[in-house]
């Protein structure tokens, strides 16, 4: 087994795409924001009545997605063709999931794995005022489909 | 209780901080990449062999920190006077820590909070051809001083 | 009569500003995006039940303020205190307002017009699917205090 | 009718333009920027015997046109493969046009837009010491084609 | 003879390569960072026991190739498909070498250039505080394939 | 001697300037663009008649110093005061003459190094298609003022 980011001189690089074909591609990344009872009720009463926190969060994680390659080193620039983002409330806190997807010979797990941090972000610093120890939990891929390696589908 | 992010339309703002006094401010933030452990080899061993993943992860988090105002919307732009990661192997996966300071009118934690998540996206992405349902973790605010709010410190 | 902005070899160059003394300054701009009255009412309703165009334009607008000297290229870095859109329904379309506040050695009133631009190419883009012949409108500086300069107001 | 930037959740998204063909697409924005006269002669003179003003709107608007994707939320990252703006001097200001051309599966009017913006507000601010109530006016979209939807051609 | 990079008005414009054909497209650039036998000494000890200056300019360079399209003013948006960097310890300084690949209608010379430039300007920055009068020195292009232009190889 | 940016992990970090004290600072940096006479024909006759490069070259070398710090890993967020361009033709190729200035605790080498650097390779893109072999030579730090480090002028 090897890194596929590292070159002769043992130092990183950004992997040659080229050869591989183009291909739809789709990858679901989750994550959640660990917050307080009262902390969350701010969030759920802003949504309707005041500042809409996820509203916020949604244009962040979806401006985010398309700047990866300029937060992650070695990622290609992915035009990407669509990127969605979807939030739940749930009893300990706010789930976040993203959706990216391009027409490209990479895939876009990244995109949506940064769509949801910086998401989460967004939520941590507009909260932040009221709640300090939240936490950002579980950021992982959920699935991912297009090229070469197959469908994956995570449970949990 | 109340959203500070929030104008009297009910939309965000970016808060205006030009009264609140100038002082230093450090911030520290942590979280973890989970992996197995043969994900786990690779990195070690591509620390000192090969590709070094933590390296460029380094790299990534610092740059990020530097972002973070372009990312996170209602974050002010703020000139860091310092920013270090480090990063520790543990069992279970690697565990990053980030320190960013200032002297400004407004808290860093979102630039600790930000070179730990960009930090564990870069570890992600250089492994995923090798495990691809790694976990990114419990990203939080382990220490905060300088500014009104005090001296924040969390245990775990 | 001369243009600051130009060097002894005729071309454009960011003026010193470096002797000017730190002052609280604030700036305000405005602007309206003309619509058709459907257009008009496809903002409206969507921003109570459905995708919120002035939240995304709101966003757009405070992110673009921030980054207003990456796009105007003698404009100096401003670390920005704050920033405020405003909205307001008219008969013929959408007037926007934004005040941007910062203390430095130089003005502001570029960071407000940017913000204003933004958001209003926002919401064009937004509604275009459903209008294309929209026009923005009288961007403007309406009001501008600190500095040399005093302070200045636009009526109308 | 329904705006096409909205998901189930009520939330804005980038829309999914996998499937839409590649096809070649142009769109040409204009704007003017109203001027006094004496700012109007200082622009023109110094267009050709000091400090370019033109030229550095010229290359402002450029550049912007390809940041748009990264100003506008829901804008998808269009690789451009031409821009040109061009100037006219007239009788209360300057009047400003911009073609953005690309092989996509998305329209480039507001990549055009935006050079028209981003021009104006460069005029705006290499003038602004000289006067400081222009206006930037009427900037919209002038002709469109590739697409489904047609040739979009506007008179005025 | 021409510059192609200019409009009827006599301003520069960023060409159409629309029309151009999509080539697999290679580019290979060098330079060198002159400095005293001791810095080159510090590097070198850091290369395997400290800091690893080479490993934070590898990833600069590889980040800046990406960006080159927001630097340089005519610069198409390339999405690269690989870049990687190697370098040389030789009797009076670092020699880098860049290569940048892409699938498209136009060259990406630009881009190998501007990772040797960024990656010198970042061992240079690295090293500073030991030695002042370091200087990059010969930034060319090496090799050049793909396109209409034919290959191009510089000997030296 | 030490590399200053290496913390005890052996790796960069951008290193805490908190506590130095703030002055104005200045650099002035150099380098030059070797060319065929030919290809520096047509950028004098464009000069004056057509597109102009230089003025191309100085918009992209201004914007590039104030993105300096998102280029350079290490390098700090520096709010500029003021930066300038020079050009002068030679026999053999352009001259390039860099100044950068800020009231800050850190120095400046690096944003004039970078404008010279940007400009440079500006001018390179847009007379590659008359020539190919052209060379970036002797970018270099001419003088650098305030500053612990006293006064550096560099004579060739």
């Amino acid at each position: 087994a090897e890194l596929t980011h590292v070159n002769e001189q043992g130092r990183a690089r950004m992997v040659d795409v080229g050869a591989k074909p183009v291909t739809a591609r789709v990858a679901r990344a989750a994550g959640k924001v660990l917050m307080a009872p009262s902390t969350l009720e701010l969030v759920r009463s802003g949504g309707t009545r005041k500042g809409d926190v996820l509203a916020v969060a949604q244009v962040a994680g979806i401006m985010a997605a398309k700047r990866t390659w300029e937060l992650v080193p070695m990622c290609h620039q992915v035009p990407l063709s669509g990127v969605d983002l979807g939030f739940a409330y749930e009893a300990d806190g706010i789930a976040i999931e993203a959706t990216a997807r391009c027409k490209g010979e990479t895939g876009v797990e990244m995109e949506a794995l940064t769509a949801v941090s910086v998401a989460a972000l967004t939520i941590y610093d507009m909260c932040k005022s009221h709640q300090r120890d939240m936490v950002i939990e579980r950021v992982r891929l959920m699935e991912k489909d297009g090229g070469r390696s197959g469908h994956f589908v995570r449970e949990d």
